[in-house]
């Protein structure tokens, strides 16, 4: 740690991105789901991991579902020969030259973009793989059941290899409208009789509704290790491991009497005299401000380690902890604020989110080490 | 916009940085502290607005603030020659070296960097100029009284050019303890009779506590056109101005109908009939997943715009609006989420947080124009 790309010396925080857990996440994946291909959903930056670090760790998936062009021009530069699907397709009919020379698979989610593709096959392209998306009760990208076998004709009859998608928004939930097995059957009664491969589910489909998988899945939030409710427990027996370690350094300590105040707005007042570790890693840095007093954080106590308290707000580029379990912390002292000793998921619960959003947020100013 | 810096074509984001703005504010900087010079606190890529644009608009300023070394760097290789403050002192011992090739200012903060200096100093380096801070009531970085005219004196007498440094916890607040009237006493009965200049007022002490400047002031979330309280309404006659306008588009709509809903977890039910659009700019863009129904996103409509409710629970890389108020809009019509149309911390408040973070989360995957 400290050592930053550039060779020159860093404040002491780093993400270590485990490719061997990745690895182990994909293949947790096929156990549950041996009769689909996958399409390891990489948006994002892998979820903040990083393109390096997922083409490493992911290089024996079916294919890559991402959102931005440039980013399949990256896989295909990097050596990736396999299949990528642009998750919302293409946002400008000029994209379409560009996806068809990376090779990418589309989704197709609306009227313009099927007016789009057949001006563009009129000219005489090659037919892409189309995965058309339907709006089964998301009511977020797709057409209704009503308009989405006249795209399918539409695009089937340009030539277009044609398969079929929907997304759940409520497969981490119990009962919760729209169901899984409501949005599943619209799903299958609309595309009866028509031809093409279906895709139809992401993580908490793959982990919990067996029954709705499809001919291809789609992975996203279990390949990190973490979970699609946001609650570690629900995956605690799931046997995934966590992808992105975050870790800091103590770089000051404070003694602390009873009635002293930490941060800005004194949120925490301490109860008694207690040493207080401020730790190199702030908001700025993808650490969530709304973390509450007692948000678990590591910290290396000889061989082993111990869980301590966060005290006070979130600064931009600090955080404190009380140290009163860490009676041999000091200035250098190794903490971790997620991974395999402090599941993402624990602190993005004591934070009012999930561990989706702060995977997605450590900032550009961490540096990354791909293990 | 769609135009990303490698000339490839992009999801519509963007983050437009207005240097003018930045300029304007810093003007600003220089009304409300005539006498003061100004160390323009650029850490965390400027609050997200990245170094370029800040070097750029900021260019008039007399120092500038920030915490990692390689960004010191940075800004020596664009040509900055003016002083440069790292607002943590160093991590380690071996960064003094290359923070002395640099010419940098140094903040110390505890008891091991005094040590590490006066190592330093045996050797014959020249010597820094040292910040040495105070925890006046803050409890995060540097010396409580007692102890820090002992740690001046050890500096002084090892040659360093010394000043005095503190930070406060409640300038953006009334009768919060510590005060700002009590941790300047505090301050200044401590540095009673040493040499040196003095370093205190933030952005809220600028604004609000004129007697509390000291010779060298370190505004940050005003030059970027926030709120140091996070209230939009308390900067409303300071005339700042938006720095960072994150703009996006509308990629679909869906129609609704009573009793729809939308999204994850189904947050938002559709009381009546209501078009929707989906606009491209997700929680991994940067925009806040905390944000409730009802935060406001401008729409474009015509040569005005028009301010539409958030609807749903916001996803990775899309959220919806309400479009009742916006009946021209369509796919491909221009959405600002903050700027100059739609205050950050407008944003922010909605979400439970401060304009600051959300300015420092802006993902790296959104492109940045520089204006």
């Amino acid at each position: 740690m400290g050592d930053s790309a550039n060779g020159l010396i860093n404040r002491p925080i780093l993400a270590s991105i485990h490719t061997a857990a990745f690895q182990h996440n994909l293949n947790r994946v096929r156990e549950l789901a041996p009769e689909s291909k996958i399409w390891s959903v990489i948006k994002a930056r892998a979820y903040g991991h990083c393109f390096d670090a997922a083409l490493k760790g992911l290089a024996s998936t079916d294919g890559f579902a991402l959102l931005d062009i440039q980013d399949a021009a990256w896989l295909r530069q990097h050596g990736w020969k396999g299949r990528i699907l642009l998750l919302e397709g293409f946002f400008h009919e000029n994209e379409l030259s560009l996806a068809q020379e990376l090779a990418c698979d589309l989704v197709v989610h609306c009227e313009a973009q099927v007016e789009w593709l057949e001006r563009f096959k009129a000219k005489n392209h090659k037919p892409f793989n189309v995965f058309l998306k339907m709006n089964t009760g998301m009511n977020r990208l797709g057409f209704k059941p009503d308009n989405y076998r006249t795209a399918f004709h539409r695009l089937h009859a340009a030539g277009y290899h044609m398969h079929h998608m929907t997304h759940f928004a409520n497969a981490d939930q119990i009962d919760q409208s729209p169901t899984v097995g409501a949005q599943q059957e619209l799903f299958n009664q609309t595309i009866e009789g028509l031809e093409g491969s279906t895709s139809l589910a992401n993580s908490a489909a793959i982990l919990w509704h067996r029954n709705a998988l499809g001919d291809w899945v789609r992975p996203g939030i279990m390949l990190y290790g973490a979970s699609p409710t946001g609650l570690h427990a629900d995956i605690k027996h799931a046997n995934l491991q966590a992808v992105m370690q975050l870790h800091s350094e103590i770089i000051d300590i404070q003694d602390l009497q009873k009635g002293d105040r930490i941060g800005y707005g004194g949120r925490y007042e301490a109860t008694a005299a207690m040493r207080v570790g401020i730790v190199a890693c702030g908001y700025a840095d993808g650490y969530p401000r709304h973390a509450k007093d007692g948000t678990p954080v590591w910290v290396a106590q000889g061989n082993e380690g111990v869980v301590c308290p966060l005290v006070g707000r979130v600064s931009m580029d600090m955080l404190a902890i009380d140290l009163r379990k860490a009676p041999n912390a000091r200035i250098g002292t190794a903490v971790q604020l997620w991974g395999d000793k402090v599941p993402v998921d624990d602190v993005a619960q004591m934070s009012d989110t999930i561990g989706y959003e702060l995977l997605c947020a450590v900032a550009p100013r961490v540096p990354v080490a791909i293990k």
